[in-house]
């Protein structure tokens, strides 16, 4: 996996398993990526079910799906970025893909929960939800040029 | 349920469901309970296994279960306390009991999986782990008066 977009990064997590389960990191204070604490709240995805388009204009999401696959597509639209136009696809979840995601504000993002169970967000952004602050789009808006049943799924 | 611990606090969340999945909500900055932010983790504990019993001396959990079904056991030692030698047992999970659950420090507190799949925690602490300011005893330690096994899996 690439990632191409500015603004956009992915960080493998550590996963610490024992008989009795695992303890999954997703972000410390002390982290360089701790850039506030706003809200933490969860999303869970039903197998096959797309959510999208979101962008936020203010807060950065900050994520990692500890339970279930997810398919996560980020587009850059933003006409002063380097990378403008930029498409990232990137699978998330146990046991290869446990990662720190972080989205800036003004990326397009979506997601789809491949595999057979529910997918779970757990995401920390660093400012409480406020719906004027972000905008959405369909999921199979023209705006964005991606199709979420192009893929197989892999998970 | 009811709370009878000086320090321990259930409080019930909203679920916002539709044909997508559902949005869990754990903490905001601007809540009342937001004692600060010091990191947020995962513990996914396995059907039937039991993760007990620990102590923190300076940190505030606060947690949800937003898969699977758990039992949480608190256990107040203090000496100074009100409700000192008190237990206190919470089943915690969906549908029906999706809660933020507030355990200050210097309560003992351990839980089990019930239930037929793995439980998921997710604790926003307020201070980030360190080893040093938690106290840790066997799951079938004397000192506390909880038989894990006395009680059958309602979940």
């Amino acid at each position: 996996m690439t990632i191409r977009i500015k603004g956009l990064s992915v960080t493998p997590l550590s996963v610490i398993s024992d008989e009795y389960g695992s303890v999954l990191h997703l972000l410390r204070s002390d982290d360089p990526a701790f850039l506030g604490f706003g809200e933490c709240y969860c999303s869970e995805t039903l197998p096959g079910a797309v959510k999208a388009w979101k962008r936020h204009n203010l807060q950065t999401q900050c994520l990692a799906v500890p339970i279930g696959c997810l398919r996560l597509v980020v587009f850059d639209n933003r006409p002063s970025s380097q990378t403008c136009g930029v498409i990232n696809v990137i699978e998330l979840g146990r046991p290869d893909s446990y990662a720190r995601v972080i989205i800036s504000p003004g990326l397009w993002y979506g997601f789809k929960a491949i595999g057979k169970s529910p997918a779970l967000i757990v995401n920390c952004v660093n400012r409480p939800h406020h719906r004027q602050e972000s905008d959405r789009l369909p999921a199979y808006s023209e705006v964005i040029p991606y199709r979420w049943d192009t893929l197989g799924d892999r998970c």
